[in-house]
């Protein structure tokens, strides 16, 4: 292991997040928020003074190239410290008095959980809350790519970096040179940030409002700067902006790259693509009826408030425009069994992706063949490929530590004496970065009230999630650490 | 497929089953029931004409050899065709008016789920409660393997048939010829039964006591003939008794087979049966602490009722001796991490299967390794053997098609107006094959108030869960029924 290196590069990508707190230092000076302002000012010259001195320090050490084990150190540290130094203006302005909320919040941002442990949002500072959304932004597609895409000084290190880092099981190398990819993706988010702003100030939002919602949207984040999420918006036209803004975000972006290189076609080819539109369009049809059915207003709001959930929780966004917890009974099991699912591979969604799921039911299909003609051969297919023994092993192993871990955390959770509901939704809304559950912790409740040391976890949960358990768990196995 | 085969054979076995309906014929006699008495008197003459039908009009067919898909389908529709005349004598005797309780009842029965419907179990008639927990034993070691054991007519399609029958993912060819091992089988099963019977009777049960908890432990049922369960019973002497047998029940019987061979040292050197008594040592020592340090009673009191109650529920049996949903919260959130596992392979014992875990984690530790050192061959090993590909993809979808079970079923549960507790622990209490969960199917609740759709859809997700997903499973795909 090279630890100077990996240290260095930390303080780069924590000077860059400081870089980026510039905005919300803008935005204090705009709304005179004067304590704010200082506050974000203190951060970045702590954080300044930290890298500054890191890298004078370690300015003789070898440029080494990053070994495998490297990256995972580094990935998993640039969101932990991230969110340690990012946590320090909510800290420090006096407006989360306590440092584990403080770090829960920033955590629960930069990962793209949108679990807060704010009971009164809108008490908050605009600057506070446009770096809690920034956050999300920042987190959606990754500090780490980001500075790929920058400072391109990771070499070849970098295509680990980003196998490491990569939401979904495979990003598809769309380019050959891993920093033009990185720069690329960047482009297309920074396209949808300026079309969703756009769009969502033409229909009624100010700048602030509809920066820190696409931020939210594209991340699928869910943070808002409103306490009743978009429910404080009346507009269907709002409404449907995010929908298909989260659906959009919960898409593998490298479909839109190969778009915008002639190939539209690869979206109606996309297994993913295809089952990820099927699941969202049925779990849309029925809480639609079942909202409609049981009087919970006319049909076009049913369909819309329903395709607004539906998208949010698959996409592990986490924002309602209602309290899905006080729906009939149906359409919060629905609710329920999205949340196990999660967008896209490559996207900004959590959960276990679509992808993983696929070839799990194709592998159980494929089972019960082999079951019924031992002797035949039989392999799983996605599109005219053939998964490699390899990439099922991973992905197996990925699906069944999902599970033991929502299960552990389930369990630690409800130590704190929360019943099994809110414990079990707890678990799957911070594991699969999506922030509401049910419960004590559904749509209009928060995490405030839970114990220290279950923030404490489920910070780590909500990491171990954004980079896809592996990156994370990893670092707890001897082999890691042998030389 | 050689439908008319299966026809007979599953005749053959419903005249079995009415063969052992002698025993509660008896009881019934004993206990002057006379109402009783002839109930189960017609429900054998009906099975008896039914069967002998089946056998004469079919008398003229080959006595081919079964093929696989036979095997499937003679296999689930022995415990639905079973369930189906075994619930008579309770629907007759009007003890249980409704037909789909008395279905699920039996159902529970023979598939050692030990899921009750009865609020009050003691106003039954000795006779049907005998006949209750007899389903148990029947099914614990299977109808099948018994009528291989009795009428070796299978021949070779009785290998395809144990190894579609057999508890856990791997039935060792302990013995070459299929007959004479389903023999040692049941003569280390009835040496058991005759074992726990004289020893419960020694610490002051009666006959008809001793034996109908022999059969719910062994087949790791749970039906118990008091309202109590356990809790019935003051004496410590007892409770150890069932809570040993209930341990034995639930490893895997080629371990005795082998014992009795000299090859003790086996127990020692089986990976899943140590895996099996740590997971058994750390939750009763965990929930033994629990309780002494909340005033639950003195220390011995603790062990004792913490090493019963893990064991019923890691070894899917469901016994109580106190209602366990009373106690600490820590306690039953073990209880609930214990629902996921089960008994070993080969074993009467439901769940998961321990040896599943235990690939599915070395898999994963073996995952991160690859991460580490791409290039390294790294291989899962069992003791001294690799865990062959074909055997970790069927584990692998067995515990991915397991989790959706458990989701899909959560999701029926609750469409009942269940609340999420309730209808996850009702899932896993009836695919897992245990029997109580937690809520308003807690220890000391039954099943009675839901909803006959979801006592039918729990029936089936109980068959499921006992014959290993893919002998049910396999018959409602396209691919079993082409030609």
């Amino acid at each position: 292991m090279n630890l100077t290196s990996v240290i260095r590069m930390l303080s780069i990508i924590l000077a860059i997040t400081a870089l980026f707190m510039l905005l919300p230092l803008i935005t204090a000076l705009y709304y005179h928020e004067t304590f704010a302002f200082f506050t974000f000012l203190s951060t970045m010259a702590l954080i300044s003074f930290f890298s500054i001195t890191v890298l004078y320090f370690t300015r003789k050490s070898k440029q080494n190239y990053l070994s495998i084990k490297d990256g995972f150190l580094l990935v998993t540290f640039s969101w932990v410290s991230a969110s340690f130094f990012g946590a320090l203006p909510f800290y420090l302005s006096g407006h989360i008095p306590c440092f584990i909320d403080a770090y829960f919040e920033t955590m629960s941002g930069f990962t793209t959980t949108g679990a807060t442990i704010l009971a009164d949002i809108e008490a908050m500072p605009m600057s506070l809350l446009f770096w809690r959304s920034l956050t999300h932004w920042l987190g959606g597609m990754g500090i780490v790519v980001l500075t790929v895409a920058i400072f391109p000084l990771l070499g070849i290190g970098g295509l680990k970096l980003i196998k490491a880092e990569a939401p979904g099981p495979s990003l598809d190398k769309i380019s050959p040179r891993i920093t033009q990819t990185a720069k690329f993706l960047w482009i297309i988010y920074l396209g949808l940030t300026a079309g969703q702003i756009i769009l969502l100030m033409t229909a009624g939002m100010n700048f602030f409002e509809s920066a820190t919602h696409t931020f939210g949207t594209l991340a699928t984040g869910g943070f808002s700067p409103k306490n009743q999420s978009i429910g404080h918006y009346q507009s269907p036209y709002i409404h449907w902006i995010i929908t298909i803004f989260m659906l959009s975000a919960g898409v593998n972006f490298s479909l839109y790259f190969r778009a915008f290189t002639g190939k539209v076609k690869s979206f109606f080819t996309n297994i993913e693509f295809k089952a990820y539109i099927m699941i969202f369009l049925v779990s849309a049809a029925l809480i639609s009826m079942n909202l409609y059915s049981t009087g919970n207003g006319n049909l076009s709001d049913s369909i819309r408030h329903a395709s607004f959930q539906s998208a949010s929780i698959l996409t592990t966004t986490g924002y309602s425009t209602q309290d899905f917890e006080a729906w009939p009974f149906f359409s919060k099991i629905i609710l329920f069994c999205l949340m196990w699912i999660g967008g896209c591979s490559g996207s900004t969604g959590g959960g276990i992706k679509v992808i993983r799921l696929v070839v799990m039911f194709k592998n159980s299909l494929k089972e019960m063949k082999y079951l019924l003609h031992p002797r035949a051969i039989s392999l799983v297919r996605i599109g005219d490929k053939v998964v490699k023994k390899d990439i099922l092993y991973s992905i197996s192993s990925f699906v069944f530590l999902y599970i033991v871990l929502i299960i552990i955390s389930t369990a630690v959770v409800a130590s704190g004496g929360n019943d099994i509901a809110t414990s079990l939704s707890a678990s799957l809304a911070t594991l699969g970065n999506i922030g509401p559950g049910f419960g004590r912790i559904g749509a209009s409740m928060n995490y405030g009230y839970l114990q220290g040391y279950i923030k404490i976890f489920l910070s780590f949960v909500m990491v171990a999630g954004r980079l896809e358990l592996f990156t994370v768990l990893i670092l707890f196995t001897p082999e890691f650490w042998r030389k």
